[in-house]
């Protein structure tokens, strides 16, 4: 029922696009960004109003500075699985009837899981926000858990990994390749866990991490929709306000890279892979670690590289050289620790995968030595726009745009100066950040090689690498 | 001055040969093992005697059970600059003395740290026995530092690395590749640490460490020489009998492997390189991990397989096929939660490595297919006890086998009936073992690739994985 961000670039990618993109319009177009305001309880949690009044609704967020990458070594998964246990019971909601109570009072609740962040959130009527906040508020603090639902919701979560991960090959491949490319950060350990840890998870695993880290003081509420800043303020002193702080909350510090310095390959071979296809993840700096301007343009160089069918990926290997099928590319900077950028390619019928890498490496090559063209770089800036346009009608994307940016260490201000940022990058920034990322000795090339069942196994030799 | 066990394999490897070879010999011909005895003190100290009364000297041994793989994120290196750090001063010795004072009565010590273990030894004429114990005993639970110490120290493990991995491209290569090949298992970070990670370990981690594991309920005694049981045991008492256990100590969990699915390779580019170079490691299981006869099997397979200038990789790709330059291979079975298969060859000069990989995988895939014969794994078997009979002159090669063996959870017993096991491995075990774990999936390729300086960042492009 829940959506939970597994496939971390996928998603990540959508909330920073949905990020940036709405900060631009907003500073130019819409009245809400100019009215967002936070203010802070007294027990540490904080809170965002972003004002939008075009319908009696709301859309209540949590926000828990917490995520995958926080998790203690040997209980991975643990973060998703308690983001599971959370739909279980308090004292007053009784086990499994969160998400049913709040569809009788007509609203949506869902909730998500990223190595970063574990948020939960609701949409609905402005006069039911004080019992949905009253609910969350409950759940931050008095979580029952029994053996047995905790029994259940493990049997949940294997099948969710059997039949997101295990079933799918595709999956398999990005899993394996990131094992292999961060070398020290938990980033690299799946957000839904490893099978043979989640099998292991209890009760007591849950209840620790939910006692070191579900508090007021490490939470953030956002509000958009039809309500004020007073009223906001009111209802959260009302129902978070009593909540106490846990004093052991510390800044996050998780284990960093060291300099990759020599580029890796991950081929699987699978039955069920159905293509022949290629992918490369390069290290890069997020938002928050970035040089200034450094992000922007990374955002712009994979807009002009590698989105949509006018991109130069698609362009050059489909359209023009028909080595591919499909291809393309794109910047996740919206994590707290580094970024990520990704280049994809489906081979065309009967094309290696060597033909269709080699092709890759011109574009990016040119794009390393050439940069990009002004034109390009108008048109990037406006897609954004454009995608703004579109993404500023959603209310929840508004939500989580400010969530995700407070989370990511920026302040109200440096979220709604987000599309003055991106308009100042210069077609030599991104040269620049080009030249400096796509550096093959920060990377991962990963290879899904379609083969009979019996080839699975046929494991003595090398990998066929880029021979197809 | 000390030796330590940054290369893991390398060494690891070489206690392993000692261990069984050893053991082989002294049940059937030496009077040492047959009268090994150990026994456990109030505080739960480990001690094992290994008589040696060929001389007036003793050699001693203190194991902790802890290593580089125990320790918390963040902190890589720790436990080896712990190492470092013991030799500064207690109430009753001076700092930097402890090595001094042993020289001075006229021993040699030293110490070194692998994933699984911290080991100290020092080797002194037997009526000094009392005297060094009293000084492990005393750094067991009285270590001091000052922050003169730790940052004076820090700057030699710094340059340790600096000289030791940074100016050499090999370690550098497996160091990434162990960084690919490990998805989960700390046995993936370097035992002397990440340099940005070393560069930050202060007293309090240091001392947190030490306060954690340092405890005779966490240690194994190891005394071999001229010395008695009864002896050995007032001396303990006397020395180590006072100390008070951790209660907090645990056994040992560390994360585990999920299941290895996909081959992985890791490029190297480096003008200091030299030769081209190619090596690859499969995951295997370790003593304490294999079933029966599993690991005896891989010892005498890649004994075969590996060792020296008769084996089958430098016969066929050195000495026929004139591919190679040198080739060879080894199995490491001595670590407490996974093994590891390795090959490797330089190539002969304009010989690419693709065809050099290609000779290995012909190799590996004809044992895998028709097995050792039973010539071959005779040999293989009168080779440990040939090794054996050189290495049984030593007498800390003894103490290390009984310390080593019981670190690994084997009981005395399973030490000395090592040489039995070895003896019952037939050509069929020897051919399974091959077959299942030559597995490529389960495996991490690296190329080492001599470039010009300019060229180690002609980066934009893909690997150049096997063509050279």
């Amino acid at each position: 029922m829940r959506i939970r961000a597994h496939r971390r670039f996928v998603l990540l990618l959508g909330l920073a696009l949905t990020m940036f993109t709405q900060s631009f319009e907003t500073l130019h177009a819409s009245p809400a960004a100019s009215r967002v305001s936070a203010f802070k309880l007294a027990n540490g949690l904080q809170v965002v109003v972003v004002p939008d009044h075009r319908a009696p609704v709301v859309t209540h967020y949590v926000w828990y500075r917490v995520g995958a990458a926080d998790e203690p070594p040997g209980v991975s998964g643990i973060a998703h699985f308690l983001e599971h246990l959370m739909f279980k019971s308090t004292d007053k909601i009784p086990s499994g009837e969160f998400s049913k109570i709040v569809a009788r009072l007509g609203g949506q609740d869902n909730a998500f899981t990223s190595h970063d962040v574990t948020a939960y959130f609701q949409r609905i009527a402005k006069d039911r926000l004080k019992t949905v906040m009253e609910m969350e508020a409950d759940r931050m603090e008095n979580l029952r858990l029994t053996e047995n639902e905790v029994t259940n919701e493990r049997a949940v979560i294997l099948e969710e990994r059997r039949s997101r991960t295990e079933n799918n090959p595709s999956s398999i491949l990005s899993e394996q390749m990131l094992a292999s490319f961060y070398q020290n950060h938990p980033y690299r350990i799946p957000i839904i866990g490893w099978m043979h840890e989640m099998a292991k998870l209890s009760r007591e695993d849950a209840l620790t991490f939910y006692k070191r880290f579900y508090a007021p003081n490490n939470a953030i509420v956002v509000v958009a929709g039809d309500v004020t800043v007073d009223e906001a303020r009111r209802l959260t002193e009302a129902t978070y306000g009593p909540l106490k702080p846990n004093p052991a909350i510390q800044a996050r510090v998780r284990p960093q890279e060291p300099p990759h310095r020599a580029p890796r390959r991950v081929e699987l071979k699978d039955q069920r892979a159905g293509n022949f296809s290629l992918r490369r993840f390069y290290l890069a700096p997020s938002i928050p670690t970035a040089a200034e301007g450094e992000a922007e343009a990374l955002y712009l160089l994979m807009k002009v590289v590698g989105h949509g069918s006018t991109s130069r990926l698609y362009q050059k290997l489909v359209v023009e050289e028909k080595l591919a099928s499909s291809s393309g590319g794109w910047y996740s900077g919206t994590s707290l620790d580094s970024g990520t950028i990704g280049v994809h390619a489906v081979a065309a019928e009967g094309v290696g995968l060597d033909k269709v890498e080699a092709g890759i490496d011109r574009v990016l090559h040119e794009v390393r030595e050439k940069g990009v063209t002004p034109d390009e770089l108008e048109r990037a800036k406006k897609a954004f726009i454009a995608d703004f346009i579109y993404e500023s009608d959603s209310q929840s994307a508004l939500a989580r745009r400010y969530g995700e940016g407070l989370l990511l260490g920026l302040t109200i201000e440096q979220i709604n100066n987000w599309p003055v940022a991106i308009a100042k990058v210069t077609a030599d920034d991104v040269k620049r950040a080009a030249a400096k990322h796509f550096d093959v000795r920060r990377s991962v090339t990963g290879t899904l090689i379609p083969v009979p069942p019996e080839a699975e196994g046929d494991a003595a030799t090398k990998p066929a690498a880029n021979k197809t």
